[in-house]
């Protein structure tokens, strides 16, 4: 057969491989998993939600027929509705109004749609790095070029940002230059959340070089409802008062059940169109039926009420890996990490010298113990004049219990002391404070 | 914003124009609308489902977690299954397994994937004229140059692909030929279905042509389960032996419920691989939740006796439509259809110097009386040195009631009459015999 440039150019992602391995393993304890916890999921509240839907005649015929193409118009009016509370704002403050909405196959499908009406081969995008590697592996895809700007405890590094744009206008490809993408709720993979003054920094600088055209920030807030410490920060979304610039992703996958794929964005009005038509190309419309089942679970309060259970629930999760990752991994190591304040996810920064990639020492040792990660190096992008990092790892405390993410940490902790055991026999360098990263 | 060039090159469908006006025009009576029977919709057969998947926590946690890209592996056993039997062979002599079948965001869905897994800009893509008018926007928004085989009352004249296809390999063209498109059971638009020796036809064509690279063959079976006479025929896909060349590609939207958005395909082994990785930055895969319930549904035989009760609601549908219009349109106007076997539609060929399109004094009428239809020109590309015929007019009984259907016919045959009879005032030709199409 003869395949489009574009086929050719999708590569499998490399998750795919440690997805399988987990299903055909069981002895395994996967921390690599993005999935959800299990036992909280909640089927009783969508058991309720569909009988809602479907034991009024009247609303079963409406659900399960087809819908539109944006999405299902009474869920757009209470996400608005719920998207402005979380912000402290009217929809009116945001230049909102439903028709600003867009109902999607999971927040993934908006990513690449997003990506679709705007990029051409050889366009510029700019991401963190790290990054989340699905969506790094949709640009891919599209034949774009990436940037990158570092991340550290307070998310993606503004100043850096600024110093790239800088760069990018001086070497004229500003117009090349269509889209910035930012996890800024304990990101996907670091944990890191951006602070309050980047969020304005950013968009204050996403504005200024919006010369030729305009430019798209798409702000992922995947895991924003899963906070388990402190107080919520406000959207990029709400500070930009004309709906000029930001795509605002959201998910029901994280915070209420993943099998129910339903993502919602809010979108800039010039892109609203042009996203609506590509869409009606895609499937003309994602799921009726699960649309007005979260509707039925948003409206009532049902959703409100999970999320908060799933805090809670998750905030158990985080504890007990991050406690059990202090007492497991010995100081010598200088293994550098943060506990997250929400979100699945905990960054592991070992020494430079020590790889964590497939093939690895450490991968080898990880899989001799029965503990699967993710290696860091899968969520970079191969950039001109950058080395990717080969010494990171994330951990994921979604879908594991207490108990498996406490064996899996201890797991991990014998991988690691056989690495830097061996290493240091092998006359490797020592794990000294000067090799590890600042 | 700066678009992307595919951005640019998408457009709206016509038919949303049409969809749109229905909606806020209640007096209207739609005979345009592709839209389902309301009343038959099997609400209480989907509850029933949604109990047995969430009834057991097991299932129920299985249903809304992540499901895998490719789809469930349960449901696409049942749908080999199923697939095979209407076929009456196994699924070793059409060399299927259920790593064959991918579950997609409805069938649109999968022919946007096989698209784009195959198609670059500039590219050929042979469809019958008139075709489905989604997946003609579809091409357009990729670019692609569309060529056009007439049909006739048994389906797309596979003597004139034939010629056709000498025609692309004469102009060295072959290269640039990746996919024949066919709906083969009850054409969306003309109703017609492809004769058997005319099926084995067209795959030994497509098998023939397979010089460069293997030419895809896009087989659309939506509306097979929807036959009010006759036997079935086999898919072209249990002729491909091999499974080689023949995407086979079904529904839940039609005979069950489009709410539920569940599509599903037969695919040659080598796209396989491609259709994923696509499919892996599209969404990941397509909503799971419902993928378990509509499992449940075929398992279960719920959506066996749920596709026997649509046959005869749609029978007295179809027949309800026909009737009206054998009693209404005058035999003096000359106006050529045919009763459908199945499916939802019927075509209705004008005297040519009707127009029928937006604007012509026949859709202003049909407006005045309270009717819509589908314009027939919207089911044709542009393609050199043809004309778009202008004369043709798509009806559907899918979602109208009986009496609907029949009060919509007497407003379409009080606008034809309006039209005919002006037309013979304003000295316009008479709807003579020489006139009309073949």
């Amino acid at each position: 057969m003869s395949f489009s440039v574009k086929s050719v150019r999708t590569v499998d992602q490399p998750i795919s491989f440690f997805m399988q391995q987990a299903v055909e393993n069981p002895r395994l304890i996967s921390l690599a998993a993005g999935l959800v916890d299990y036992d909280s999921l909640p089927a009783h509240e969508v058991e309720e939600a569909v009988r809602q839907v479907l034991g009024d005649p009247r609303s079963a015929q409406v659900a399960l027929q087809y819908g539109t193409t944006q999405g299902l118009s009474a869920l757009r009016q209470v996400l608005l509705e719920r998207t402005a509370a979380l912000d402290r704002v009217t929809p009116a403050a945001m230049s909102l109004t439903p028709d600003d909405c867009l109902i999607t196959t999971g927040s993934q499908q908006l990513l690449y749609l997003v990506s679709e009406a705007l990029l051409d081969p050889g366009d510029l995008v700019i991401t963190a790095a790290p990054s989340y590697f699905v969506y790094q592996g949709t640009l891919q895809s599209m034949g774009v070029r990436t940037l990158s700007v570092p991340q550290d405890a307070d998310g993606m590094q503004t100043d850096a940002l600024a110093d790239l744009l800088a760069y990018v206008q001086r070497r004229g490809e500003l117009p090349r230059l269509k889209l910035v993408y930012v996890v800024d709720y304990f990101d996907n993979p670091t944990g890191s959340t951006l602070s309050l003054p980047r969020r304005a920094h950013l968009l204050e600088l996403v504005e200024r070089y919006s010369r030729d055209h305009r430019l798209v920030l798409v702000e992922d807030a995947a895991y924003r409802e899963l906070r388990y410490d402190g107080d919520d920060l406000p959207s990029i979304k709400s500070l930009d008062t004309r709906n000029a610039y930001v795509v605002l992703a959201m998910t029901f996958s994280k915070a209420c059940a993943p099998g129910l794929k339903t993502g919602y964005a809010f979108v800039p009005r010039d892109l609203r169109e042009p996203l609506l038509r590509l869409k009606g190309n895609h499937d003309f419309g994602s799921n009726n039926f699960t649309q007005h089942v979260v509707h039925r679970l948003v409206k009532s309060g049902a959703y409100d009420r999970h999320v908060a259970v799933l805090r809670e629930v998750y905030r158990r999760k985080r504890d007990a890996l991050c406690n059990a990752l202090e007492q497991a991994l010995e100081p010598g190591w200088r293994v550098r990490w943060a506990r997250p304040a929400g979100g699945l996810y905990v960054w592991l920064r070992l020494p430079e010298w020590v790889e964590t990639g497939p093939g690895s020492p450490l991968a080898r040792a990880a899989w001799d113990e029965g503990v699967l990660y993710v290696p860091g190096q899968f969520c970079y992008l191969p950039e001109e004049s950058k080395t990717v990092p080969r010494h990171e790892i994330r951990l994921s405390f979604g879908v594991g219990t207490p108990a498996d993410l406490r064996e899996g940490v201890m797991r991990l902790a014998r991988a690691c002391k056989k690495v830097l055991g061996a290493a240091a026999q092998d006359g490797c360098p020592t794990p000294l404070a000067s090799l590890t990263r600042p």
